[in-house]
């Protein structure tokens, strides 16, 4: 399946409502537009969102590295931005996208939640029985 | 509806694959186990991991009031964990929950992310149209 990259027409006013941390950072967290599996959290500052929604392609800041990355240029598992949202406190941003490729995962796995904890499901997607929440 | 809190049989060995941040902390998103919405993301100290395990109900650290918080304990709004999962750095928690009450955030709304950038989607709800995913 091909996707195609659409901005998010976002304003001045709506990019200031975003706090970043000490670091310069606010959380972003990703979300499957096809089933609303959460596939990955990972950080951005307010280049690399500006340049989300320029481009409608996921940039995150990498801590480690100390660089920008757009998820998936070098493994082919671009993010195509399909809505984004803040939260109450701004502090969190969340992406729905649609994610091409294997998945998110650095691993292979579709989504980085891939483990549960206790004996439990095996899958975090919420369109399946196992996760507790309806199918229907 | 009434939700009934299930503890989650975690084993020490999963706990101890959950890596804390300089303020020992990690990352908790909070899902909703009826649609797939994401509804907040807070903090989490181990202790309270360990007691929202323990106690099948989400426990937080508070970093303004450094405290622990059981969500919804005096407004109502309680969490009721269905399933739980680590991200492949160990460095991100995820809960499904039955949310009871309005909802998880402190506004009244359902959803913490009830703002959207841009001219896009009124809700997060993955199940609706409007964020762009498959409705059936």
């Amino acid at each position: 399946m091909t996707f195609v990259a659409e901005p998010i027409e976002v304003t001045p006013e709506e990019l200031d409502r975003v706090s970043y941390n000490g670091d310069g950072l606010v959380a972003a967290i990703v979300q499957d537009a096809e089933n609303g599996q959460v596939l990955m959290m990972a950080w951005m500052n307010a280049e690399s969102l500006a340049k989300t929604m320029a481009t409608g392609r996921t940039w995150f800041w990498s801590r480690s590295r100390q660089e920008f990355w757009c998820k998936g240029e070098t493994s082919g598992d671009r993010q195509y931005v399909r809505a984004a949202f803040y939260d109450c406190d701004g502090d969190v941003v969340l992406f729905i996208v649609d994610q091409e490729g294997k998945g998110a995962c650095h691993t292979g796995e579709r989504s980085c939640f891939f483990r549960a904890f206790g004996p439990s499901p095996d899958t975090n997607d919420p369109t399946t029985e196992e996760t507790g929440a309806p199918t229907e």
